[in-house]
């Protein structure tokens, strides 16, 4: 059931990604656009459609939220893998966006993807004004000077410190780098819905560390094939994770425990919610 | 008049993009934000600030959409600005960002300058819900992939190209880079007001052009110190500009046309669009 409806989404989600670059003008830059958008687990597109789904939204409704999430956070990646920033030069198995063109189509292609995504919330398919307006204000609050681009540039600055991060220096930094975007792709269900979004935040809050526990845990243990990236890399760099701070069982038990939270705070919602439990569930057991 | 007012304007801009800067989380990000949103010209805060007069929408009202407009093109000029893209290490008299802090603070702080534009948009301040999710289509459409980001692909590819552009060409390109962004300023206030945005868009559209012409001329004749920024870049590139298709003279007398052209286009709104007709006269005589 999981994995179905995953793998539904993915290509529902990619589907209306390719739709809508199709409209910009051809050229490079749509083109490295396009490939950009390419590939990835789309779990953030997958939050906003079962969030939606617990509301009874149509996938149809929520699919412009869904890929406004995925341009956001393809934005992110693309920034972030250029030499300036993390130099990474591969990236869901394919050479990042500065190897495959060169740098200013890299900074262009994230620019324009930002814009993509907030473009993308206007939809009038997602319903009336004051609800897509609402998820505009909720994107920006989460991807910028006080989300995850502050996460982002405490990364940044992390990495020329004297000292490692400490955990609660390191768990700030996420909440902002992959928390806040989870966090808003989990509310926007019930902001579309216009329904208290408390259980949904506070089950992204708990799903959001998980989920970076478990990229900690796969740099160190996981598979380059599978993961599509460039592994190991922060403990070669000297940086502080989760596991480093924590130990490797100490961050699987402390992903585990994160994982209960977040079930726990879908509670409200009963059996509806099964699917965002089973999420939690694949989240801290992927092994990409 | 004129002069006072756009004084006014740029002093109540300032304070406005300053205060809202001041929110977000202390740090380096932040600092890089507040500088790059120093200085400059604010003519299309002004734009937007006398378009909305036009429809008795008073300043404060429209101050949000004349900050994100501002935000917007600051952060254009943060990423343009990089070694990747333009180079420049000059900019409105200062280091350009890149220079002043590194590189991965320049490209965090661009992508968070376009997020603030966005988020100054969703201002309560600005009128009902429809109204600014309007402007939010507006923005989007005018600085993505087919407006400003695309104006800015086709210049990069310009500079790689085997001939120089033509006239047409070029035109194309600048409606992009910088017509498009010019254009959403001169129509916010008619969005905002709910009333056809068509006068203001062709006022906007030989404007834009005016300005682009304008500026090639300074980077002819300009003095550095009244500009702020590098100049002979574009002759040292071989780059082509209105100045090398048209000639000096001639591109003075097509900017003077342009200029006739979007006072013309001001012609229903009577005398309640003095001012603008001055910002084109302006336009074309600046020495910066």
């Amino acid at each position: 059931m999981f994995k179905t409806r995953l793998s539904e989404a993915q290509a529902s989600v990619q589907t209306a990604l390719d739709a809508r670059v199709a409209q910009y003008p051809a050229g490079q830059l749509r083109d490295a656009m396009h490939y950009a958008l390419q590939g990835g687990k789309r779990l953030r597109a997958f939050l906003v459609l079962e969030g939606a789904a617990i509301f009874d939204i149509p996938a149809e409704q929520a699919m412009p939220a869904a890929c406004a999430v995925e341009a956001l956070h393809a934005y992110s990646l693309v920034h972030d893998d250029m030499p300036c920033m993390d130099n990474d030069d591969l990236r869901r198995g394919m050479p990042t966006v500065h190897v495959q063109w060169d740098e200013a189509t890299a900074a262009l292609a994230g620019d324009a993807l930002q814009t993509m995504a907030f473009e993308l919330l206007t939809d009038a398919a997602l319903g009336e004004a004051p609800a897509r307006l609402a998820l505009v204000a909720d994107l920006a609050r989460a991807s910028g000077a006080e989300g995850m681009v502050y996460g982002q540039a405490l990364d940044i600055a992390a990495e020329t410190a004297a000292t490692p991060l400490t955990l609660e220096q390191i768990t700030k930094l996420q909440e902002g780098k992959t928390g806040a975007l989870i966090g808003f792709a989990a509310r926007a269900g019930a902001v579309i819905a216009d329904q208290d979004p408390a259980p949904l935040a506070a089950y992204a809050e708990a799903l959001g560390l998980a989920f970076q526990i478990a990229d900690d845990i796969l740099d160190v243990e996981g598979n380059e094939d599978l993961t599509g990236k460039r592994l190991h890399k922060d403990a070669e760099a000297g940086k502080a994770t989760f596991v480093s701070l924590l130990g490797l069982e100490g961050a699987k038990a402390r992903a585990g425990e994160l994982c209960e939270q977040a079930i726990a705070a879908l509670e409200p919602y009963g059996e509806r919610a099964d699917i965002l439990r089973d999420l939690a569930r694949f989240t801290i057991a992927r092994k990409h």
